[in-house]
C-alpha cells in the first residue's frame, strides 16, 4: 500500500478525496490536515465517513507530512499551494495539486489573474492533469496540476473539433452551469441554502472568471493558435455537477456522423469519457458521484453551428476523482483503480 | 366587476391564473373548466386555493361559457385553442389565448412547426401580447395571443439592441434555462421529481423547440430583417423561473453606459421591466411569483460580445401574469391591477 | 397612511416584512434599519424589492427612529429587543416584537432558557400575538410579542382539543419540520446550501429547543393545567414552511366528526386558519407565501391517538405575516389588510 | 462468478441493484427484465449505466430466466412476486424478493393489508432479510423477503430497547420521513417534480400504511409480545433517504450511557449499523448512497421519553443494498462485498 495524505481535508474536495481513498485498494490514507479542525476525527467533521476512517485532522509541518506519506493531494487555496508544493517535491514526494497555481504555463498570465507567483520554476515541470490529453506527461511527472472543473468540461467537449480544425476558433461560446459544491465550504452569504435553493443565476459575467485563461490555454494548444472565448458560469441549485453548453461555428461541411466518428475515435480507449448515443444529451444526474465526462452534440443546420454539451460531477471528474486518476497514473497502477463506481441515479 | 373564466384550469397556468384572479379587484372569476376534474371544487384540485374560491370545475359548452363570463383566459393546448377561441369571439367575448395558436403571423410557419391551422383568419387580428412592444394593439384587441415563456425573456432582453441596430443579427445565441412548471402538469416520466431533482440537462437541442419561430418572428420585426438564432432550452430543478443568457456580437463601439441608457429609456415607463443595477445580474429567485422581467447585461471586451441576461417567473410574466396584464389593457383598467405583488425571496 | 419602520431589515423576516408592507394600503414603510448594510438601498440587499421600495438601510438612534415612524416591527435578536422596545414604548409608539423577549410571562422561565431579562416590567403588558387566541388583548396593546414559528403551528393545531379537554395532556408529542429560512440569514456552516440540500435531520433533540417553554406556556393556558410535551424540530431542505405532526392520546370516545365540528367552530371566523377537508392533510406547499395555518387531523383507531397536522409558512404566519396581522389589529384596521394573497403553488 | 438476474429492472430499485451489481466482484449480472423496455439497452433506460453494462432489457419466461441465472432479485410489485418467486425456487434458484409478499408470517394479516395470497406455503420458509436480526436464517435460506424501507429504519432503531425490555411497548410512535424514490418510478401526479419540490407533507396518516403490520410483526418478535404502534410516513423533497424519529416511554431508570452500551454491544460487529457519537444525530445526507443505517438517541428527561433517530438510504439499506447483503449471505461470500462504498456527502 502506498501512503497518501490529503492536505486541506476540510472542504468538499477534501471529503470527496477521503471518500474515494478510503476504498482505494492501493492507497492507504495516512494523514489528513486541517487547521480549523485539528484534533477532531475526520469522521466528526464529515459524519458520512464514520466507520470508514479513524484519521484525526492534524496541523502538520512539512517534515511531519513527509514522514507520514509519499503521495500528496494538495487541496489548499491557490497561493498557499505554491509555497507548500515545492517543499514536498524537494523531499522527493509526488504531488497532485488541486489549486490553480501550476496550471497556467505563462507566469505573466497567472500573475494577471491571480497574484505574484513565488515558485515559477515549478510551473514548467508540472503536467496538466487532464489524462485524456496529457497521459504520458502525467505518468512521468512528480507534480501534476489538477485541472479546474469548468476547464475539464469545456476542453474535453471541444478537443476533437479543435484537433481536427472543424470550427471557427473565434466563435466559441461556453455557457456553463455548476453545482454549488464548486463554491466551496467556506461560509458565505451567497452559498446559504436559502440564497441558492429554487433559484438560478449567472456570475462572473463578461469574461472575468479565473478559469478563463486555463480554458483558453488548453483550447489554444489543441488548435495550435490563440483562442479567445466567451465563458459565462452559472450557479445551479444542485450539489454536484457541471453542464457546459458550448457553441461554435462550423467551418467545414462535415456531417454529424463523421464528427461522431472523430469523437469516438479520440475517446475510444478513455475509461472516463462517454460519448452519449446520437439524439441524446448528457445530464448532470447521469454522472453524479462518478469520474465520467459525458459528451453529446448536434449540428444546428439552421445556423451551421455545432452545439456540444458535456457533463461531469464537478467534485469527482472536476476535482477529487481526476486527482486520484492522475495519482494512479503517476504511480503506474491501473488508472481506473478506486474510480470504477457507476454514477448514482437518482 | 367584470366576469372572467379560465378555460383549462387544471394545469399550472390555470392555478396561477386562479391565484391572481381571486385577488383581482376588477375581475370576478365566475367559471373554471376542466374535463378531468369536472365536479370537483377547484380548491380540492389545488388546495392552496382553499378559502379563496368556491368554484367547482366544470365541463362547459361554448354557450354555457358565454353565458357565464365576458372575458376568457384560454389555457388549453394548441389545436384545441384554435377551435375554441373563434367561437368565443363570435359571441362578442374578449379572449387571451395562452396557447401558440395565434402567435405566429405566418400560417405556413405555424403549420411547419405545429399542424394544420383551422382558423387562420383570426391570426391577423390577434395582437401579440407583449405589452412592452404591442400595448396599443392589445388595448384595441378582442383576441390576444399571449407570448411563450422563452420568447418573453429573450425578446425583452434583446429589444433595445435590435431597435438601435447595435448587434450582428446573425450572431445571436440564446441559452435559456427554465423551471419545471414550464413542462406542465400532465404526468410524464421526464418530469417526475426523482428525474429532475438535483440534476440539470438541455433538451430540444439544435434548433428544434417550437418557441423558436416565435422568437425569430419578433426579433426580426424589431430589427426589420430576417433573424435566425441558436436557441437551447434547459431544464432547471426549480419550479418557477426562466433565465436566458443571450450572446451577440456588437457591431458598434457604443459604450456599456450608452447601451444602459437605451435600455432605461425603452423600459422607463414599463411597470414590469426592471433594469438591474450595473455590475449586477438577474436571478430567477428575485422575480419569483411576480410579473417582473429583470434585465442585466455587460460587454465582454475580450470578444466584443454583449451578454444580456433576463429573468422572469415563467408562469407569471411568462404566462398567467402577462395574460392578466393583457386583459387589463383590453378592458381599459389600470394595467398593473392584480399584479403589484413584490417577488418572493427567499 | 400610518408610518411604519422595520428595525433589523436585513434578515429573512425583514425582507418578508418589507415585501408585505410595500403593498400594504394603510401602512407606509418609512424606515428600515440595518447596521451591516447602512447606506445601501434595501433593494440592493434584497433585489426582489427593486422598484418596490426606495428605502436606504440606515443605522438610526431611538430618537431618529421615533421621528420617522409611529409603528415598529422589531426584527432584532432576543436581548437586543428587550433593550430597544421599552424605549420605543416610552415615546408612545406601538411595537410588534418578533423576538422571544416578551413572549414568556414567567421571567424565571425566560431567564432559564435565555439570559437575564433587563425589562421584565414590560412582559406583563405585552400581548401574546396569536390573534386566534388573544385578539382582544392585541387590539388594546401597545406591545405585542409575536409568537415563534413552531409555537404558532403547534398551538393552533392543539387548541380545540385542549379547550375541550379531549386529550391526555401528558401524552403530547410534537414532531415538527421547518424550512431553512427559520435558521436565519446569518452565515453559518450548517445552513450552507450543500449541507442542507437533498438531506434531512433533526436538531435540538430531547427537549432543548427554546420554543419549548413558549409552546408549553400556551398549551398550559389552554388546558388550565401544567403541560410538558416532547418536541423535536427537524430541518427541511425547503425555504419556507413548517409542518408539525402532533400526537396525543384521546381521553374521550368522541367521534372524528364531532372533533371536526369543534375545530370548525373554533376557527369558523378566523381569516387565516383553514381546516382542510376530511381525509386530506396540510402540506407546506399549499400555504407557501401566505398567512394561512392549515390544519387536518385523524384518529388512529388502533392506538386511540389523535394525529393533528398543521402547516404554515414560517416566515409569514410564523413571523412577518402574523406581525402585520397583529399591527393591523393594534391599529384598528381590517385585520386581513395586506395579507389576502393566496398561497403560491407550485 | 455467480450469475444473477434482476427481475423488474426499470424502477429505482432496479437501477440501484444494477449500479451495485455491475461493480460486484463475485456476481455477474446476466439478465435484466422489463416488459416496458424490452429490447432497449438498460443503459438507455438509465444513462448513468452507460459503459457499465451492455445488458438489453428483456421480457423473459421463467424457463428463460432460469437458464440465464442462478440468483434472482425480484423487484416486481407485490402479487406479481408471489406468482413468480415459487417457480424460481422450484427450479432450484435462490431468490431475494423485494416485494411485501413473503414478509408477513401471518397469512391472514397479509390478506387484510394486501390481497389473497396464492402461495402461502412459501411464507414459512422465507427468511426475513434483516441480517442484523436474522443472519443465520438468511444464510440457510433459498428465499429471503427483503424488508420494507420504513421497517428497516424503525426496527433497527428500536431493537436494543425492545430486547432489553426498556420501554413501554404501548407508547411507541414512529414519525418517519422518506425521500421520493420510495414512491417508485411509475408516473403519477403526486410524484411530479412541481408537486414535491420545495414542499413537505404527511401521507397515509392514522395507521394505514402497509408497512405497519411488518413493523409491528418484528417489534413484537423482539419484545416477545404484541405491539401496536402509531406510524406516520411523510414525503421529503429529496431523492434518497429515510429518517425515522421514534418516541417511547422509558420504563426503567437506566442511564443514557448504559443504553448506549446496549446499542454498541448489539451492533458492535454489524458492518452496516453505525451508532453515531453522543450528542449527535443521524442525517440522511450522511448515509446517502451507502448501505449504512445510522442510529442516535437521547433521553428527554422532562418527559422520561427516549427519542431514537435512525437514517438510511431507502433504496440502498432500505432496498437494493440490503438485498445484495442478503444474497451475499445466502451465497456464503463476505457479506460486505460490493457494499463497501462510503456515503456521498454532499
Amino acid at each position: 500500500m502506498l501512503r497518501v495524505a490529503i492536505i486541506g481535508a476540510s472542504g468538499y474536495t477534501g471529503v470527496e478525496l477521503a471518500r474515494i481513498l478510503c476504498n482505494h485498494p492501493e492507497f492507504e490514507l495516512t494523514a489528513a490536515t486541517s487547521r480549523q479542525y485539528a484534533g477532531k476525527p475526520l469522521s466528526e467533521v464529515f459524519p458520512n465517513l464514520l466507520g470508514k476512517t479513524d484519521l484525526i485532522c492534524e496541523n502538520l509541518s512539512i517534515d511531519e507530512l513527509c514522514s507520514r506519506a509519499d503521495l500528496f493531494f494538495a487541496a489548499v487555496p491557490h497561493k498557499t499551494a505554491m509555497d507548500l508544493v515545492p517543499q514536498l517535491l524537494e523531499q522527493g514526494k509526488k504531488v497532485v495539486d488541486l489549486s490553480a497555481d501550476f496550471r497556467l504555463r505563462n507566469v505573466a498570465t497567472y500573475e494577471t489573474w491571480y497574484q505574484e507567483h513565488s515558485s515559477p520554476e515549478f510551473i514548467t515541470e508540472a503536467a496538466y492533469g487532464l489524462p485524456e490529453l496529457y497521459r504520458e506527461q502525467i505518468q512521468k511527472a512528480r507534480l501534476v496540476a489538477n485541472p479546474g472543473c469548468y476547464p475539464t468540461s469545456i476542453i474535453l467537449g471541444l478537443a476533437p473539433l479543435l484537433q481536427n480544425g472543424l470550427i471557427d476558433t473565434s466563435s466559441i461560446i461556453a455557457d456553463s452551469k455548476s453545482g454549488t459544491t464548486g463554491a466551496g465550504r467556506a461560509v458565505s452569504l451567497g452559498t446559504l441554502f436559502c440564497e441558492v435553493h429554487d433559484g438560478f443565476k449567472a456570475y462572473k459575467v463578461g469574461g472575468t472568471h479565473r478559469h478563463l485563461p486555463e480554458i483558453e490555454q488548453e483550447l489554444s494548444a489543441l488548435s495550435k493558435g490563440d483562442i479567445t472565448i466567451s465563458f459565462t458560469p452559472h450557479l445551479l441549485p444542485i450539489a454536484r455537477g457541471i453542464l457546459s453548453t458550448v457553441y461554435a461555428d462550423l467551418t467545414s461541411d462535415i456531417s454529424e456522423n463523421d464528427i461522431r466518428k472523430l469523437y469516438r475515435t479520440m475517446y475510444e480507449n478513455e475509461p472516463f469519457v462517454r460519448i452519449v448515443p446520437e439524439g441524446t444529451f448528457p445530464a448532470t444526474q447521469h454522472v453524479r458521484g462518478s469520474n465520467f465526462c459525458d459528451i453529446g452534440f448536434t449540428i444546428d443546420e439552421r445556423t451551421n453551428r455545432i452545439i456540444v454539451i458535456s457533463a461531469i460531477d464537478n467534485i469527482v471528474k472536476g476535482a477529487a476523482g481526476q486527482a486520484v486518476h492522475n495519482m494512479n497514473l503517476m504511480c503506474g497502477i491501473d488508472e481506473t483503480t478506486g474510480l470504477q463506481g457507476a454514477p448514482f441515479f437518482p
